[in-house]
């Protein structure tokens, strides 16, 4: 069910904690209209998912800019004594940079097998809560350390939302070993021929040179022209391919969305 | 049907051609018993498949002690000119190395996505041509390689064979990214609890030094008290772990098995 922004403008308790509102005064009861950008939409998702932080937890640390704004939030309450005892798991080794620059005490997957919660954006959703990510870049390490977790709130903003995954047009990425990843991407593209696909290889800055990730290796994305159908089927046929490391489907992971949108907030339990 | 070496040692040509014996004078019909070892039988398994090779052929070449065989065989054929217009595609960077020293033309999969035939060794051969391989490290390159071929031709002795995979209690390889090893190989362990998994991260000379693969990743060894069941499954359960880049069974892939034991050579067919 949406929050409309009305209450939740005029209790303006989210907005002004997200920076979009000062107080205002008790006089002021007709706040002139608030046009909310993209980037205040995915700030109050963040804000609202960190909500459900609470002290002593392990936490996964997303990576994009909606995560970007969460972990900015669980720094502040850490630094404010709001939340204490908190211990982070990032996500990419940006999130690791930026986690330690807030002061946020940092561990790994290999000290900390199990993780309360995590919080992360998403480039799609779908309505079963199945997600594609990693146009970022670190769909790996999220995978892994999402996989983890008991609960896995993903935040986005309401342009992330489709009817079914690879829908928005946009990529779908898969991470690849180098070696021969001319055959690998011919091999995805193959795979789902029927569904229209064109698979390219992601460069970086715009130049020639391949984009390489956190763990060394290249990502190729998929852009489809129709639904791939059974995602589960799509899923282990990705990976059965040698020279295939891992996909950007999130199949049956996330646990809580939070879409932040035009006309309110719209949270989503599995 | 095994090709008994009474019959094979009486017609002298392939364990000639393997250098196991000189040609033996007319009156010497009675030859005094040769003793195989190990390595004679992984020689005579290994010119045998490369009776199958043509010229023209672009040929997967294999790695191990075993696939060594062949490819030494082939670059003497290709430098008797009784093979012509080979194009060989290496399986790792030291067949790679031995291929250009032998001066066997190379090229990859990118240029080569089809290949004729493909001549490679395994650590285990279950009843049905399954194989375990990759205790030599390069599993991944191998299962890109001779997933593309058109026939995979599968040499070892005949102590590489069991009754079911993970059955000679040697190690079943998994090459993984080394971000969080340990928490992968304890999800590995976990996946197999029930067949008595250990998992074990591979060292280098005996070190505490992780082995490192061409591609820059780890392996996990896992050792199975019990059988893992039915293969397809746990092939694929091991592929949904994100952190997995690939594992050792190469399943329904062989074309051909040919076994040098100390009674014969049996050539198996799929």
């Amino acid at each position: 069910m949406a929050i409309p922004y009305p209450h939740f403008i005029s209790s303006e308790k989210a907005a002004v904690e997200a920076g979009l509102l000062v107080p205002s005064s008790p006089s002021s009861s007709l706040s002139p209209p608030v046009i909310l950008t993209q980037d205040d939409l995915k700030k109050i998702a963040a804000y609202k998912a960190v909500e459900y932080v609470e002290s002593g937890m392990v936490l996964g640390l997303g990576t994009g800019s909606t995560a970007k704004h969460a972990v900015d939030r669980i720094g502040d309450l850490l630094r404010q004594g709001k939340l204490k005892n908190i211990v982070g798991i990032p996500t990419s080794k940006k999130t690791h940079e930026q986690a330690v620059s807030l002061g946020i005490p940092l561990s790994d997957l290999d000290s900390h097998p199990t993780l309360d919660l995590a919080i992360d954006g998403a480039d799609e959703v779908d309505p079963f809560l199945n997600l594609v990510k990693g146009r970022g870049g670190s769909l790996l390490r999220e995978k892994m350390v999402e996989g983890a977790c008991k609960k896995f709130i993903v935040i986005v903003d309401e342009s992330k939302l489709v009817n079914y995954l690879g829908g928005s047009g946009l990529a779908m990425p898969v991470e690849i070993i180098p070696f021969c990843w001319k055959f690998t991407a011919a091999r995805l593209q193959n795979l789902f021929e029927e569904s229209g696909c064109d698979a390219r290889l992601r460069t970086f800055g715009g130049k020639d040179e391949p984009f390489v990730t956190d763990n060394g290796n290249y990502i190729v994305d998929l852009y489809f022209k129709k639904s791939i159908g059974d995602l589960k089927v799509a899923s282990d046929a990705i990976l059965q391919l040698a020279g295939v490391v891992e996909h950007g489907m999130f199949l049956d992971m996330a646990t809580t969305v939070i879409i932040a949108g035009e006309l309110g907030i719209t949270i989503k339990n599995k």
